[in-house]
């Protein structure tokens, strides 16, 4: 991989041309097929396709040759397209989609036993839910910095987390709390992983029973969720969980402290009016109903002694099996205190030192700056300005804060780089500004196309921010790209930040999902396994199957509970090819790729069966259906994996019962 | 757009950096924020990145700056991801994935009544399908060009073929019948898309019924379905469309006849030894088994005349729904020939005047060419070899070609360029074949990364090809890409074709689905639409719902089919914002997204009600479902619409029945 930094200054066409003579002079490339000879020059090409020096540059930092690998990976949400977007840094191509609360056959999630089993996880009210609206992912962390191993995200409509876990990038678990009916400040993740916050957005009686919407100022509330993680496991602990109710503003972004603040939890809010709608009924609408008072809250949560106090008995309650930290018992215990913060925030974002937070208003043009220790020392004084509705602590906003800055407006989400300097997407102009934290100064502004939500620089909410590389998540694309009807990609933009002004790299159009939020993680901090050893893995387990099938002992028993096919695939037949069972047979596929070559991927379906399975080297995957429909049901394998591929095929006999 | 073609030869770094000065000095680039100054020269990002002087050459003629579009589209099925990739050349970003057979929730395609009821037309046995196998997109054509109106695409494991229309990249319908259980053949289109191709790949008896597979020669069949396609609906009309009964052997990859040739369809053939497998019941697995004979068939099909015959009298029999022409009605008729091809082909492409054909054999190291002046005249004078087992006639192999080629072990699927070359992918070698159709003379070969499937070249299946362009299909990728765990991406690689040495030019990831065949098209012979109108839009039938809702109209209606809430969707509010029902109702939502701005799209949840809907500017959608759970569920506009657009939203009440 290629980490060597560019950070040399703008240069003349001149210069450019100079320093091309030296590199030429010396240069020596691969020759051969592979690089082949260049097919036009500099200046031809520049003419030919209409590219500026600018252009060329750009082109020069993110053009990755064949075989060379990129130097970060973003891991993007996918929005209500429900899946995960691995993409590479600088070349911004994407690596995959991993299959997280959406079914996706070609990966086979959600199309055999295992992969239903995760999804089962997720169920809202009994129902198994088919789609996920995903927002926040979260890597990992380890003393405040990404380590690769884990990857946490967010369902915003029905209140869900999923795990990913990066060694072989599957969704291993799903898990969802009924206390809470939508969450929009997930996921985030304490400094080592402790902890997956989850924050409501959309206030409801917990544990999601019916109240009229008259009664939301006393039956309506918010709630944030700490979900244990366990590392060694690899999974979420629900039994080791617990939550905290909130009072019933809307709950936005979260974000968990670090050094000077590690131990506490932030969530910002709007709708601090509890405002809930009502046009046809003579109310205002929600967008200008939460929109009227110039201040909402921010909530400081004592996480450490919030975890005390959720173990300590007689001070929580269990809602839908939550164990749940009343907000008598917060106010009591001084759990939860609230800041002023300016008229409808998006985001709060904390500085790598751990030290300060940055609020932006989305319908305030300043970037608000609040100090740590002034906070601290306001909670630990005990010095309010008053109490809300509900008896939290409300801490005075102008002790809080060191400073403000103008940033423009609609200002969003703000990301830093490994010099002191901080980056905010400003919406409603379309711009990412550039300023410094120590001064408070706007250094730039670099115009974006179009309307910006969330940006991600490379590790750019750790600890150490690398610098380098910022993507603006832009939610309109408009006339950027070849048309493809209506629903337009959106546009992520890489936007080179080691210089002073910040340089437009890349426009990278998403084709499938609408992210909201990403993380970008050195690449080298990963290291995913190639095949799947021993043959016969449980891929969800991460165990080996007990139904794990070897060469030579593939068969067919009869069972009380139905067939078991006990099937492998190799290159290029499965074994057996031929099925026979009887009408309203139960069907028990186990099918063991025993392959153990890289890539070396089979696929499996029964045609009209609505039976897919991806077969990755070495995994195994179970399969149960009642064999409902009698007939002659063709089988094969669905990857193009060897020159007979289509000749791995076999016949699946359905007889009359 | 630029359609400038780069034709110059290669050059010297010498001859690079004189060039350069050239341009430089009279070059005017845009300035300002957009461009920005270039943050490295030529020499250094050249050095810091490890780029060769090819690489150079090829990031600029792939690299395409901010607001510039893409030379061509390239639309590639997806495999058995089931949704349709659109990419954007030479650029190689991906636009779009399309939802087709398998539901997509970010655009809402499978989340509402219209879009299931087009998931609906392709039940198999009254079973839903939320799966696809797409394997062979096919543009509607014009006198054998791409006209860009149509794409139509097959589903492999359940016999099915889909129709997208190209004016807002939407799919419309889905038809299948049971006559087939699987397809490979599918799609290709007559020259005037009079027809959909259709053929089966492996034998099952005809309509789906069990057979034992012992009576396989007796009872199993292939066959080809001709769908007629109604340019003026843009729907397929099954009413008018046919079939016709083919021996047992595993039909492949078909081609329409154009220019000389227009009026006849050729499909190639695997397994004429009609082996069926049985590995563990003693026999030989199909890989081998269907690998004896030196030779395989070639179908020849009259379709002006099989069309006549499908209509007359007591020609034809109806096998589910279908009309079908038998086998021995064929042979009488003489609608059908067969013909030598060697040993295992994938695939039959016809030159670009129609006159000849290009057979390649998986276990032949050859491509041959037939010339359809010798099979026309061998078929006219009825001279035959001899007759299958089914009495079809076999025409004389020697007397139907003009020669063979020596490609390289593995040679799979022809391509056609501007200047008389055919390039031929070669799987096992892993390379692409460029050579001469006029002498037969191979002209050179590009490494390719890696086990290439198809190839697909700049419109390189018409009777006009384009050249410039070439994709290679690359099945693995192995050590191309950062890693992403055991399942890897695909990697699609452009290789410029206008120089008489190949050059490659991008390696492009396949993040989801696995492409077997693609089509690429000038991107100015599209013109989709930015938005629906007016407002109301049924964007299935195409036409203006009568559900459709005016601003100011919203209403709840409760009629005896249950409630009816016609709503609107607007940055930055749903009206009504408020839904109140009885458990056990059935809700009938109607949402009309008022909005006629471009990009402004709108995204409609309701939580854990799995409801979600997307509404693009204008487009209508109408939900229906059974409130069978009493509670409290926040909707909300799932689309980051506006600066607003967390405000959008509103609560589905649902009280105790």
């Amino acid at each position: 991989m290629n980490f060597i930094r560019i950070g040399v200054q703008g240069v003349s066409g001149l210069a450019l041309l100079l320093a091309a003579a030296v590199s030429f002079g010396c240069s020596s490339q691969p020759k051969g097929q592979l690089s082949s000879a260049p097919s036009g020059s500099v200046a031809n090409l520049m003419k030919q396709r209409g590219l500026s020096e600018a252009d060329v540059s750009a082109a020069l930092q993110t053009y990755t040759p064949t075989g060379k690998k990129d130097e970060y990976y973003t891991f993007a949400s996918g929005g209500h397209g429900g899946n995960l977007i691995v993409i590479g840094v600088p070349s911004m191509r994407i690596l995959k989609y991993v299959g997280v609360f959406t079914p996706e056959p070609w990966q086979g999630y959600g199309y055999g036993d295992q992969s239903n089993e995760v999804l089962g996880g997720g169920k809202r009210f009994g129902k198994t839910m088919t789609w996920g609206d995903m927002h926040h992912p979260a890597l990992s962390e380890t003393g405040g910095e990404y380590d690769g191993k884990f990857l946490f995200v967010n369902d915003k409509a029905n209140a869900r987390i999923a795990v990913i876990d990066l060694h072989d990038f599957v969704t291993k678990q799903i898990v969802t709390s009924q206390l809470i009916q939508s969450d929009h400040g997930a996921t985030f993740v304490t400094p080592n992983t402790e902890y997956v916050v989850e924050s409501s957005q959309y206030p409801a009686p917990l544990g999601g029973s019916y109240a009229p919407i008259e009664e939301y100022k006393d039956k309506y509330r918010g709630a944030v969720i700490f979900w244990k993680f366990d590392r060694d496991k690899g999974r979420i602990d629900p039994e080791r969980s617990f939550a905290m109710e909130l009072p019933p503003y809307m709950q936005d972004l979260s974000d968990a402290g670090k050094l000077a603040s590690e131990g506490w939890v932030f969530i910002n809010s709007f709708n601090t009016e509890m405002s809930y709608g009502g046009t046809l009924e003579g109310n205002p609408p929600m967008e200008s109903g939460a929109s009227q008072n110039d201040m909402d809250y921010l909530h400081i949560i004592d996480l450490v002694n919030a975890e005390r106090v959720s173990k300590e008995d007689g001070k929580t309650k269990t809602i839908a099996g939550m164990k749940v930290i009343p907000l008598g018992v917060a106010n009591e215990e001084g759990l939860l205190h609230l800041v002023g913060e300016p008229k409808s925030p998006h985001g709060v974002d904390i500085t790598p030192d751990g030290k300060e937070l940055v609020v932006s208003g989305k319908l305030d043009t300043h970037a608000t700056i609040y100090s740590w220790e002034k906070l601290k020392g306001l909670i630990d004084s005990k010095k309010y300005e008053g109490k809300d509705t509900y008896g939290v602590p409300i801490l005075p906003f102008k002790d809080s804060i060191r400073g403000q800055i103008e940033i423009g407006l609609g200002p969003l989400h703000t990301q830093f780089d490994d010099k002191g300097n901080a980056y905010t997407s400003v919406f409603i102009e379309s711009t990412v500004a550039k300023w410094s934290v120590k001064d408070l100064k706007l250094i730039g502004k670099q115009k974006v196309h179009y309307n910006v939500g969330h940006i991600v620089a490379a590790e750019g909410d750790t600890v150490s921010p690398d610098g380098g590389y910022l993507i603006a998540m832009n939610k309109w694309a408009i006339d950027r790209f070849a048309k493809v009807g209506p629903l337009l990609p959106q546009n992520f933009q890489l936007i080179g930040i080691d210089n002073d002004e910040m340089q437009l790299l890349y426009d990278m159009p998403l084709p499938l999902g609408e992210p909201h939020y990403a993380q970008m993680i050195k690449a080298d901090k990963l290291d995913p396994i190639d095949i799947y050893k021993p043959a016969g893995m449980d891929v969800v387990t991460d165990e080996h199957s007990e139904f794990a099938v070897k060469a030579k002992e593939e068969r067919i028993e009869r069972k009380p509970d139905g067939v078991h096919v006990y099937m492998t695939a190799v290159r290029s037949h499965f074994t057996p090819d031929i099925i026979r069972v009887k009408k309203g047979e139960t069907v028990h596929l186990h099918i063991t790729n025993v392959e153990q070559a890289h890539d070396a991927t089979h696929g499996f379906t029964i045609g009209s069966y609505n039976v897919h399975s991806s077969l990755e080297p070495g995994k195994h995957v179970d399969v149960t259906f009642v064999a409902d429909k009698e007939g002659t049901f063709p089988f094969y394998c669905t990857e193009f994996c060897s020159a007979l591929h289509l000749e791995m095929a076999g016949y699946f006999l359905v007889e009359p019962g």
